[in-house]
């Protein structure tokens, strides 16, 4: 084919192609959603799946809806008034007339708002009411997540190019929401399950009682769809394809794509072998769920960083987000007593804070000689700034809402509903009803994550107990 | 990089581009099969499980095979045909010489028509014959649904370019196959399930019986893996990336692509929301497959219409499209003693209609005040005779392939076959061998869609009983 | 849009749209470990799901970072040696310094890798030992697999440009792997499950004992998810959309796309309707999980050659994979006495087999007259040594491993702990701890795969028996 000259601009064949991967990576991510529903529905009792279901679907469809109505305009806002308000005011609601290609972004902006907004479902099981839930859901769809990702990704209080950047020289570095979308949600997560309190005989007569998940094959269902579209979420993040200059064309952010897909790969799997390890040395035995989780925390650890460190480095962050699961799940469960049900503080909160803390440490910057002790230093301070600032408002505006709520009586079902299920105090269906559920409830009671942690009795001398609770 | 002036023509980077758009949303529309199959399976009794994932994947090898060697070309037929015979007869078995670019936008037709096929077997779940669905299957991908599409898309009857383009000065307007995929198999569904009869015990005595599914798990599984399979089927609609000029290049269809991606996400959200806060204000509870079935009903409504309306009326179809469910479902059940397991007709039937008729209403066209009330006017009744042509040929075609199947008494399975479940009569399998089914069986019968649906003895005064069925 | 001329080469183009294609499709296949996962959870007991699920997740972990590390340098050095070893030795750690196109290729090298490792933990289920699966696998990741890909991908010993096209003028053709990934898988999951032993209770005083999976519903998704993963695998093979000259652009293997497209979802048909077909002609039933293995048969049996068929080969091919599935399933059993739990050696073995020496009686070459007789069977005979050299280092180097394992005792869990179920002795867990498993379980015993398959005794008079073995 000789052809002829091509008559085009770079920016529209850049435009297009960049758009179908924008597009591509939008409905991985997207289908996260279905991750984590089977996830949080293996680990919760059967009493209560199609509460955690239901909420699944809520907080995608109301959480969206809010998202495009003014979450969005929130977040652009926020980076703009801390950033010091240069320039003109970005319009609150600028999606409501947005063109083609600025609604593509507005979406794959808005599945990573969606994946922070689901995480919290997860912590909350089993007793949370629903309504406190989307209530929160909202929040944090229009305000909170919005304020985080502002800070950030909308040029805002630390970004580079905003007052840490100046202050520094470098700002937070969180290239796929390691911490703004992970670390926010785990950390949401693990305050609102701490304010509304745990499930009714989680903690009992100074014992931790387990409560073991109602299907294993879902909870990992789960967890390798969630791997199958954190490739949209972290490889997609590289998302241009092609850089258009004025008459010439270049790859993007697709110049470091392998780079970034390996780290993924590697972060994964080092999570899993990590926890799994973990496990193994303190039971003697591979905890399926330590081994599931620890592929989501090797990747929640490689999130904020993979297209910028050695790869090495994603071997040992994921390696270590899987190490610290089992090791931060005791440490809630046992210390805080808080019943975080599907372990999303140690998966998504402390993997990322980790992850996004052990930036510089394995940064391509640092590694390949380009900078020195002087870089990792700030960066370093950057870092533990961005997380601080991040954390503090999480935890902060979660606590505010999830207190109300429950000052106002409303943040928990009943006992006698809790006991019954939520599925049939909240949504009126069974979700199983021709298996015989219940009649081969463990002894130890009502809820849970790892089914295994039965054995942790004879290593921690913690009684188990069957209890009355149900 | 500075490069050489590049020596080819757009058409052949467009074609790559475009094919490889093509190929993505084709696998992603082929893996709604698994979506179908798991919402299927989680709305029928477990005893039937099997049964439906043999259909669903039958009704993929058998159809695929036969829209290949015949079907294809009798869509390409049936639009010459009522176009007015103009130009040459198009080839009956054109598809067996295609190129490869032929091939794929084939494929990517073929599981357009795969997804009305398999709308179907959701309707006579429980009681129909294997062989009786697979030859309306056969039946269905060789005529029924390829006239329905060739009467538009083919550039027939209903097109622009066709008679009632000619007539009205506009044609029958569905941008991705709300009606004509989604429309024709819920009304297939709802005929076949008509002519074949309820189930066993569903409607006894005078009272409506409920007969909840196995597993609301799988079901919502099945919902979003449907939801993020739509991308495919509505964005991928906007199927050509880039539109060569001799010399130029430009965006095709997806220079619109963020406004369909838009109304998708909108649609599918207030859909959700519509049947929830519609099963909230009847029951005051949230039922889970009303919000699930909910979410697909608002994914068909804005099926025909994403690619051009603005985005209020994508929240407004859908949300309508959700309420309708429990309401149309109710009638289904109550006022026609039609007997539509896993709700089919709701979801893709009157779901579909009323997207297709809504659209003038909440066009772009008419918003942006490019036409007026004449061309809603015109619009209107093409929409309304393209859903009523469409209508009366699928209700036709499938009673009489129905009827000549029950005459023949090949409709349905034998009541002791019924009872005993299709799976261990019609396949030989038991699809949970060691989990105690049935003993837990409801008292409320055989089959089913929505377990909350048993709340509605009270509101309804219908008296629900156990019977003698099982 | 008039543009300006772009001053770019078409190297660039080239290669942002063939990473961007490559990555998707890797995505794809990676979520293929989904598909296995839950194809083989469902075809297991309820007492070792969950050990099957760790497998899955440990191959994938552990394989990828083998692969990463040494692999995918042993296939370079294995295509190098064995094919004379002419130019400089490839450096056996290239992966460790790659760039980002390089790391690209080399992950989806990597999960076409991964696959085959993966089929082997189906046919060992039940039985066999974490560590000596996992200990395997690393040899797998690390040898086993990249001697086979290196003798063909890699230019080796049966390679065209290698010593097998110098002697016949061909090499042996393997488009995406159907000898390479699933025939190699499927030759070594027989050989391990022949020296591990059966399942206890699955041959006994002379009887085939049936032992069914727990949930053909997790099987069928599995099998969907497979079949969706496999368009990645297949047509994502044809992995170069466009294919640069120095000033010119033009289609790659892009230019075939839809002819493989087309053979696949032809085979996939097929396969499924074969199986059908045998299944009921031998019991008048259509067993769901030979329909559904079916599909995978067909699938396998077209992957070596969907490149360059003409379509009714591949219709007919992936028939008769379909129909040698309950044949060589029997065969395995009742003859060879060999305890495939999965059915992997029919599914993914002699499928590839069949497909692999089929290619030149089915190929385009042939059929469209290009070639004659003479290539036919020079073809065929590169085909089958081909098969013949990849099965003996296979069956060889499997058996060598396993046999280790067995005489260090480290091959199978104990008896005690195989009736106990490898969930609690391996992993410390139980995977439904509210269901009443076991309650139920089916007379016939400990395991499986095909339910139906129990109206075999009556066929066969084979004696079926409860037995102690529970």
């Amino acid at each position: 084919m000789t052809g002829t000259v091509m008559q085009t601009d770079p920016a529209t064949l850049a435009e297009g192609v960049n758009l179908l991967w924008v597009l591509v990576v939008t409905f991985l991510i997207f289908f996260m959603h279905a991750g984590f529903a089977m996830l949080e529905a293996g680990q919760v009792r059967a009493k209560n799946v199609a509460n955690q279901l239901t909420k699944n679907m809520l907080t995608w469809s109301v959480g969206v809806t809010v998202f495009f109505l003014i979450g969005a305009g929130i977040s652009s806002l926020a980076g703009w008034l801390t950033a010091g308000m240069s320039g003109e005011a970005p319009g609150l609601l600028a999606t409501w007339t947005m063109g083609s290609s600025g609604l593509v972004s507005w979406l794959f902006g808005a599945v990573f708002a969606m994946t922070a907004a689901t995480i919290v479902s997860g912590a909350v099981a089993g007793r949370a009411r629903l309504r406190a839930y989307v209530g929160y859901t909202i929040l944090l769809a229009a305000v909170i997540y919005p304020v985080v990702a502002g800070l950030v990704w909308g040029g805002g209080l630390l970004a580079g190019s905003g007052p840490l950047g100046n202050l520094l020289g470098v700002g937070f570095h969180d290239f796929a929401g390691g911490m703004i979308v992970h670390g926010m949600g785990g950390l949401a997560g693990l305050t609102a399950a701490a304010v509304i309190g745990a499930r009714l005989g989680r903690f009992e007569k100074g014992s931790v009682n387990v409560i073991p998940g109602h299907s294993i094959t879902f909870a990992v269902l789960g967890t390798l769809i969630l791997a199958f579209g954190w490739y949209g979420f972290n490889v997609g993040t590289a998302a241009t394809v092609f850089a258009p200059g004025s008459d010439t064309l270049a790859l993007g952010a697709f110049a470091n794509v392998g780079a970034v897909a390996l780290a993924t790969t590697l972060g994964m799997a080092a999570g899993a072998m990590g926890a799994g390890a973990a496990a193994w040395y303190k039971t003697g035995k591979v905890d399926t769920l330590y081994v599931a989780n620890g592929m989501l925390a090797g990747l929640v650890g490689v999130t904020a960083i993979a297209d910028a460190i050695v790869w090495p480095g994603a071997l040992l962050v994921g390696f270590l987000a899987g190490v610290q699961l089992p090791i931060v799940f005791g440490f809630v469960e046992k210390r805080l007593h808080i019943d975080d049900v599907c372990a999303v503080f140690p998966v998504h909160g402390s993997a990322g804070i980790l992850g996004a803390l052990a930036f510089p440490f394995v940064a391509t910057e640092f590694w390949s000689g380009a900078s020195g002790v002087a870089w990792l230093a700030s960066q370093f301070a950057a870092q533990v700034i961005g997380v601080g600032v991040i954390a503090a408002w999480t935890v902060g505006a979660t606590a505010a809402v999830f207190y109300t709520f429950k000052l106002a009586g409303q943040a928990r079902v009943t006992p006698e509903h809790e006991r019954e299920g939520l599925d049939s105090s909240e949504h009126g269906v069974e979700t199983y009803p021709e298996f015989g559920v219940g009649d081969e409830a463990p002894i130890m009671a009502d809820g849970g994550m790892v089914a295994s942690e039965r054995s942790r009795t004879a290593d921690d001398s913690v009684v188990e107990h069957g209890g009355d609770h149900e």
